[in-house]
C-alpha cells in the first residue's frame, strides 16, 4: 500500500512554486509603475499573466488531487483493518465442507424432524480441497451420523452477518405443535437463531469417494454443511431425558390417510425420463412411496392450517359440506417435480397430480 | 467513496494548461530570433522561463498525485469486494452467543464424553446484546440440551481461518480407545476438523436471567458457544443405532480405584477460602467428590499412557517392582486448583496433594 503522508520533496516543491509566484507578481507590479513601452512589452506581460493564471490553477488542482489520494488511502487502511478484526476477533469464519443434494427442492415439504421419512434421501458431497477421502474412512461402520449445517435460506442472514447485535431477531417463536403459541427460541429448534446453525441426524447408507449417501434427512437441497460427526449411542442417546408436555403433542402433525388419484402413477411415469438420470430414486414406484411418506405428516405452515380450520368451523355452523377444506390445492416439490394435493377437513390427503417444473 | 474517474472539467484544465505552455514557448522563441533590447527584456524573459519551469513541474506533480489517488481508490474497491465475498460466499462469520465458565481449567482433565462426570459443572453466560432472557423461556423444562461450540484451543485455528484449503489438516487421527491407532477424522469426534465445531450434551440444572447452569459437561473453561438446542429424545435418541466394534472398548479408559492421601481433605479445606466465592461447588467435600469422579476415568493422553506401560513391561521382565508407574506424578487443574496424583501399573489412582496455582 502506498504511503499517504507527504514526502519532504513534494512539500518543498509546492513551497518553491508559491514563492516564485509571489516574487513574479511583485516584480511585474513594479514594472507597471514604470513608463510604458511598445507592443513587445504588452505581449510579454500577457504571457506572464497567462502563465501566472495557469500556474495558480495547476497548484489548486494539485492540492485537490493530493487530498483525494490521502483520503482514499486512509479509507483503504480502515477497510483492511475492519475485515481483519471481523474475521479473527469478533466472529469465526466457518467455511462449509460440503453441500447437500436432497430430494426436497423447497423448505415447504421438508420434514420437521429427521428419520420420520425413511425414504428421504440426500447425497452430501464434500469440497475436495477441504476433505480428503481418507478422512471419511470408518464412517460407514456407523449406522447414523450428525449433520451440522447452516440455515442458508433464512431471509435475515445478510443482516445477521453484517451486525449480529443489530439484527432484529425475535426472542420468542411460534411453535407448530402449539398451533402457533410462542416459546423462547432456545426452547425450540427454530431456524431463526442468533447463530443460524442446524443440527440433524441421518442414516449412513454408504460412503463413496468424497460423498456420503444419507437417508431419513430433513435437509433442503443446497444446504451448506459445516461438519459431520458419527452418532455415538453411549453419549448421544440419553436414557430418561425429559421434555415439556407440549413437545409430546405429536398427533397435531399427522394425517389420517394418504391416497393417490387413479392416474397419478401413470402421469408420474410419463415425467420420469426427465429426472431419471439425476434422481436419488430408482423408479416411479419408489418415488411414489417417498411422496406417501412425506405427506403422511401435515407439512403445511401454521397459517395454512389455521386458515383451513377456520373455514371448516364456519362451514359446519352453516350445516354445509364438511369437506370445504378440499378446495385448497397444496404443492409439494420433490426433485423438481411439482406434486399437487388436497387435505379434507378430516385430514385425509388426496394426491391429485404431478408435473415437471419450468426449470426441468 | 470518492469517484476515481477523471471529471471532464479537470481533463479540460490539464489540456488548456498544456496548450498555453506550447503557445508561450513558441512566442518567446520567436522573440529571441528578433533583435536584442535592454535589461527589462532580459528580466521579463527570466520571469517567463521561471514560470514555464514551475508550471512544467506543477503539471508533472499534478499527474503523479492523480495516479496515486486513482490507484488507492481502485485498491479500496478491491478490498471492499474481497471482505464482502469472504463473508457472504466462501465463509459464514459465526459470532459466539456466550462463553462457558467450567470447572475444567485446562483440556487435560476435561472428560472425553459428556455426562460421565455428573458433578462436572459449568455456567453458560450469554451475550446480552445477542440473547435476550426471553429467548431462554421454556428451556428449563427440558432435562438436557445440546451445546454447539468452537474448539477454540486448537493451535491451528488461525491458519484454518486464513486459508482453510491450505491448512495442513490430518485426514486420519489417533484414537485413544485404539491405543493411538488411526481412523478417518469424520469417524471420530476429534477436535481437529476442517470446521472446528464441537457438539456435546449437558444436563440443564437451571436458567437464571441470561445464563444457564449445566452439569455433566465435557467443556473446558472459556469455550465460546455458538448455539444451544433442547434435547429431543424422539429425534435425538435413536433406538438401535450401531457403532464399529472398536468404539465399544470403553474399559481402556476406566481406572480400577481412586484413593486420597490421608491429609488430602485437610489440605483442600485450607485452599478453599481462595476459590470459595467464584467456585461452582458448595464445599471442599463436594469438590473432592468431583475429583474422584474425574479421575475414575483415565484422563492421560495416549503418549502418557503408552510411555508408562512400556516402563512397566520393561520392569516386569526384570522381575522388578511392578508399581514402577507410581513414580510418574500427574497434574489435574480444577477451578484453578492444582491436584497431583499417581497411577499404579494396575491403574489404581492415588490422589496425593492439592495446591493453589500461581494465578490464585
Amino acid at each position: 500500500m502506498a504511503n499517504s503522508t507527504e514526502s519532504p520533496n513534494s512539500t518543498w516543491l509546492t513551497l518553491s512554486i508559491t514563492l516564485t509566484l509571489a516574487s513574479i507578481s511583485a516584480s511585474s507590479a513594479v514594472y507597471f509603475w514604470g513608463k510604458r513601452r511598445d507592443g513587445d512589452f504588452d505581449q510579454k506581460q500577457l504571457i506572464i499573466n497567462e502563465l501566472e493564471k495557469s500556474l495558480k490553477e495547476s497548484l489548486k488542482k494539485c492540492a485537490a488531487e493530493r487530498q483525494g489520494r490521502i483520503r482514499a488511502q486512509q479509507d483503504l487502511r480502515k477497510a483492511m483493518l475492519q475485515s481483519k478484526s471481523d474475521k479473527l476477533e469478533t466472529t469465526y469464519p466457518m467455511a462449509p465442507i460440503g453441500i447437500i443434494r436432497s430430494c426436497f427442492s423447497t423448505r415447504n415439504g421438508t420434514p420437521r424432524q429427521p428419520l420420520i421419512v425413511p425414504l428421504a434421501r440426500a447425497r452430501l458431497t464434500f469440497d475436495a480441497a477441504l476433505v480428503p477421502p481418507a478422512s471419511l474412512e470408518g464412517l460407514e461402520e456407523y449406522s447414523h451420523c450428525w449433520i451440522i449445517y447452516v440455515f442458508h435460506l433464512n431471509t435475515d442472514l445478510d443482516k445477521l452477518w453484517k451486525d449480529p447485535s443489530r439484527s432484529k431477531l425475535k426472542a420468542k417463536v411460534r411453535v407448530p405443535r402449539l398451533k402457533g403459541e410462542k416459546m423462547g427460541l432456545f426452547a425450540t429448534r427454530s431456524p431463526h437463531r442468533p447463530c443460524p446453525i442446524g443440527l440433524t441426524v441421518a442414516k449412513v447408507e454408504s460412503v463413496q469417494g468424497n460423498s456420503i449417501l444419507l437417508s431419513g434427512v430433513d435437509l433442503v437441497d443446497g444446504t451448506p454443511v459445516l461438519d459431520v460427526k458419527p452418532y455415538l449411542p453411549y453419549c448421544d442417546s440419553i436414557e430418561g431425558a425429559t421434555v415439556p408436555h407440549w413437545v409430546k403433542m405429536d398427533d397435531l402433525l399427522t394425517v389420517a390417510s394418504v391416497d393417490f388419484s387413479d392416474d397419478f402413477l401413470a402421469t408420474l411415469t410419463n415425467c420420469w425420463p426427465a429426472i431419471d438420470k439425476k434422481s436419488l430414486y430408482t423408479s416411479p414406484e419408489e418415488f411414489q412411496t417417498l411422496i406417501k411418506q412425506v405427506l403422511s405428516w401435515d407439512i403445511r405452515s401454521v397459517s395454512q392450517r389455521t386458515q383451513v380450520e377456520e373455514n371448516c368451523e364456519k362451514t359446519n355452523n352453516e350445516q354445509d359440506n364438511p369437506d370445504e377444506g378440499r378446495d385448497v390445492i397444496y404443492h409439494l416439490n420433490l426433485e423438481g417435480l411439482d406434486v399437487t394435493y388436497r387435505i379434507t377437513s378430516k385430514s385425509n390427503v388426496l394426491v391429485e397430480n404431478v408435473s415437471l417444473q419450468n426449470n426441468n
